[in-house]
């Protein structure tokens, strides 16, 4: 089987969501698999002088309106959550303190969650009762669990990731979920 | 016929260039016209803090990137200009001191030239030349055609507009060519 695709993404943003409610699909039409990624943009926004959309002005007010557009285009339920953006970095420990075969289940959960439920995920109390509504009790204080979410943050900004979802496949980068036409064809056959 | 498409970039951008080889034919598919609307994206970037993707780090290199792999995504022959971005003034000059017959010659004209033939539409004397090889001879120091681009580039902030290329169809707006999908949806019916 070739390589997974590598599925960057932040837990706040919105086109992240909708990319993860479509990626695994995509994936497997080209006999693909998909490594979900969870980083903070907030660390990529340090190195490109990057903001939250939201705060951005005149573009805010779009990419509010986008975002639903872009949901209802994808076919995808959801809602801009009424505390937005949030900080994803409680969801994002307790995404890697779980087995492999454990975390896309909870990053689904969470993501529909805030996008869906309007549950606030930045905060640490609605991630630990989301994940035990899955049979996880993740320590989110543990430091063995912090270094392995920075770790993996560092990793992601060392491969390029500054936008999300943001997408690797065979070297060949990818970011927004508007490249989907484009990864799809790539998968077919790089052009 | 329905009202036509507000279609507003920038010379320098190669987005718009690629949205520039596309939109007639899109619009016309759906029994839409386009209405050409060349403005400047650096007056759009002082109200909402935005930069030359070129400029933005590890952001930047990725734009090189897509800019030539969207090319040839939608089949459309474009090189990365020597020099890169380039003051879209000149050229917005000539194109508004036309008649409306024969500003979407001139503009197809300046974008090919500049992301094809690699010559510098920044410098007014390349834009001379390439608007009398149409048989027009625009004065660009005339004070009527500074003020008729400069109303032309505040109507287009007026009406939103902070990215290129830009569409507004009915008073939706889509921004960039990876809108594309949602804009032909939407023409077919609004959703």
């Amino acid at each position: 089987m070739a390589a997974p695709i590598d599925f960057y993404f932040d837990f706040s943003s919105p086109y992240g969501y909708l990319a993860g409610e479509k990626i695994d699909a995509l994936a497997a039409r080209h006999g693909r698999g998909v490594n979900w990624r969870p980083m903070l943009l907030g660390a990529a926004f340090k190195l490109t002088g990057g903001q939250p959309l939201p705060s951005i002005p005149i573009k805010g007010e779009y990419a509010k309106r986008d975002f639903l557009r872009s949901a209802r285009f994808h076919g995808v339920p959801m809602k801009i959550p009424s505390v937005f953006p949030v900080s994803g970095l409680a969801a994002c420990r307790a995404f890697y303190s779980l087995n492999e075969k454990d975390r896309v289940a909870l990053a689904k959960a969470l993501l529909r969650a805030y996008f869906v439920d309007d549950l606030n995920i930045g905060e640490p109390e609605i991630v630990m009762k989301i994940a035990a509504g899955l049979g996880h009790k993740p320590d989110l204080a543990d430091p063995a669990i912090k270094e392995k979410t920075k770790t993996e943050v560092d990793a992601a900004l060392k491969a390029g990731v500054f936008g999300s979802p943001y997408f690797i496949v065979d070297n060949e980068p990818f970011w927004g979920i508007d490249r989907f036409d484009q990864l799809e064809r790539w998968l077919a056959k790089p052009f």
